[in-house]
């Protein structure tokens, strides 16, 4: 049965950044790839929008179409890469492609996000096979190594930097003393930040991935509306450096923690204070990183190049010789090797953990005007809603006006949220308080 | 084809810690697991020595045995994991199984460093299979991530972290400034020594996985005996103190840097001077880690417990699940899913660069009397070699000797040895020089 697939053809949807990524580096690794996986690959049809449009790759004419359908309804085509992006065409490619039981490898987190329900569930009822490595921090195997490697696991805790425009953005900020405007224009210039910035700012774009995440370790999709997702455009430089004095470092993560005494998930993204001490406290620039716990085989962190070119391409053809696997055998369907990552019995009845019911440690910045007694009228107010202080900073400000920097024990977040609120009614305040939540790993030791 | 399959039968070979470990976290996730893999796992035989010893773990009686033919020469069982560990009657096992074209999932880097060759050729001609994920840093997935993620990478540079019980041994020199004897004490109290102690001291055991490692990457298998393999033995603490002050932590790690210009790949595992802000620096206590650099995906690391029961059987079982899906489909035969990782057409003729060609920065130990001219003469003696100092330190010990510590430019290692020889002919010496390699990854950035 293997022995007759001598050549695998491909048809890419989309020869942007990363399609074009992809035929680099098959050519470039050709030999290599081919020995490793004992078959050729050809690419054989390509669409794009514009025929004549420059490219930095150039490819025969002859490849390139503008009519998806010349990949979509052509039958000697194995697998079809959709690198297309956004949820337009892209979705309606994806369903007719699944709908003809086609392999479809993609490195689309928004449409995965938005719509793997119904996609998974179109690969599943049609025998089509849906392959989405590079749709979550790049080049980092989380997909494989979650659903493979860890096979053997339940996973308590999963954590992770999931976007490195952000973690760019807060790197500089972090060793040069910058604000958040600043850095930003430099991200800007080097196109690191996506035609809509707030994918990249609002934690969107990590968001995306988060969900996916979700789904594989857990079984169920979460809506995006239904989940913390909060950016970086409110952090400061004071923020940074008051971190730094305490022990942390800032960082947008995405927090994916399964309560099982409970049979519900907390899944949330937003800036976080983690102990320097943390490996991913260290991951920083555009880097990604993910730290993994399982009941088994306990944390694993991984961390490399979650976005460009390059690293994406590498997950994407890793996905193209997962299929070809498939094309020289035949699908496995469980959660392991092909599509559909199947709810485990207890997962049927899995809940969303809702946001008012986390718990932590909190920081805290206050802009105040430098009266007397602020600082004591604050503390009274958090002291009624229950939360206690651990540390307080203040710092002078030129303008007559102070910022207050403190950290909290252990609060709930609706009591945070409301003496937030209560906080907000006296009238010293220059700005709404700004809080973030501290991070601690150990607090969801199993 | 896949529908049919509903039981994968499993036998074990040896039922010691690891053993012991895959039965339980089966158990343990069992309904989890066989919802992702579609199928019931049924361990139904394991061999063992004793039939009588207490074990942690109980079992059905009748499936034990202290005859290794009722599993090897039973056809109803899928999958053989020898567990046994050694190179005497696993390695009679193994071949016995791979002959009968069976299916071996291992976890012994011994045997797989030594005989590794031989037996990826046995499984290739009786069309067996031979999964090692365990035998390389237990829980993490360092084999699946670069045979299968990393599938579309040629790789220019792997270092890592391979031994537990070593880098335990360092972190706790290194935190508490400890001897080396008073660590080790408390490290066999703990029970982390291999009962062959020169396995953990000596960097044997880290040397096996870096062989494996070797291999996977680059197709060709090196004998022990023709690399650097050096342990910690010779480090001190106050190796530990200078290097902090000079910005480096001392790791026992290991090295694959391939040279495509040359083709040849220089293989090496001995303590090394690392900077403080690498990664892997960071990676404390028993943990393992590995620094992989491809060409297409830049560089990724993994860190994870690299031992243990628990973190092993998870790769045990990872083994099982890609087993399982190989029972389900049909065997892909080249490097990407199966046995055989085939050596790519330039690999045929790689070159493993001898230990002499190595050049870099070095740290010297001179342990001296403390009397005038000593250090200008081993400053002279160096010269002569062609080899600069870079920083100095001089440390009075009681008993009117002293220790100078001493980082040099670029040099390399032929210089290096022969100015120790020379060094050593002076009268001056309490003790003979001691050096280490100082580690800098971006000296091979391709």
């Amino acid at each position: 049965m293997g022995d007759e697939l001598k050549t695998v053809k491909i048809g890419l949807l989309g020869f942007g950044v990363v399609g074009q990524g992809v035929w680099k580096n098959i050519e470039q690794n050709r030999s290599a790839l081919e020995t490793r996986l004992g078959v050729e690959l050809n690419i054989n049809k390509i669409v794009v929008r514009n025929l004549n449009r420059e490219r930095l790759i150039s490819v025969p004419e002859t490849i390139l179409t503008t009519n998806a359908n010349e990949v979509l309804e052509d039958d000697s085509i194995d697998i079809i890469c959709e690198l297309i992006g956004g949820t337009d065409e892209a979705l309606t490619y994806t369903e007719e492609a699944l709908k003809r039981g086609k392999i479809v490898v993609s490195a689309n987190k928004a449409l995965i996000c938005d719509h793997g329900e119904s996609l998974f569930e179109l690969a599943r009822q049609h025998g089509g096979h849906y392959f989405y490595e590079a749709s979550v921090a790049g080049g980092i195997p989380i997909i494989k190594t979650m659903r493979e490697a860890l096979i053997a696991n339940r996973f308590s805790l999963i954590f992770g930097i999931l976007n490195g425009t952000s973690n760019y953005i807060l790197t500089r900020m972090e060793r040069e003393g910058l604000s958040f405007e600043e850095t930003l224009g430099d991200a800007r210039k080097l196109g690191y930040v996506e035609a809509d910035e707030s994918l990249d700012l609002d934690g969107i774009d990590a968001a995306h991935k988060l969900v996916i995440l979700n789904y594989l370790a857990h079984g169920i999709w979460v809506n995006l509306k239904d989940i913390i997702c909060e950016g970086i455009r409110s952090i400061s430089k004071e923020d940074i450096e008051i971190a730094r004095q305490l022990g942390y470092k800032i960082k947008l993560i995405g927090v994916i923690a399964r309560d099982f005494s409970h049979n519900s998930v907390s899944v949330r993204l937003h800036p976080a204070l983690i102990a320097k001490t943390e490996t991913l406290a260290e991951v920083n620039e555009v880097y990604n990183g993910v730290s993994v716990t399982g009941d088994v085989v306990g944390t694993t962190v991984l961390i490399g190049r979650g976005a460009g070119q390059d690293a994406t391409s590498s997950s994407v053809i890793s996905d193209i010789a997962d299929a070809v696997s498939l094309l020289k055998g035949e699908a496995s369907t469980g959660r392991h090797t092909s599509v559909d990552p199947k709810a485990c019995p207890d997962e049927i009845t899995l809940e969303l953990s809702p946001p008012d019911r986390l718990e932590g440690r909190y920081y805290f910045r206050f802009h105040v005007k430098d009266e007397e007694g602020v600082l004591a009228e604050i503390s009274n107010i958090f002291a009624k809603h229950h939360i206690s202080f651990a540390t307080v900073n203040q710092k002078e400000l030129s303008d007559n006006s102070a910022l207050i920097m403190v950290t909290t024990h252990k609060s709930s977040e609706v009591s945070v949220l409301a003496a937030c609120e209560a906080v907000k009614q006296l009238g010293s305040f220059m700005a709404d308080p700004v809080y973030l939540r501290i991070f601690n790993p150990e607090d969801y030791s199993a």
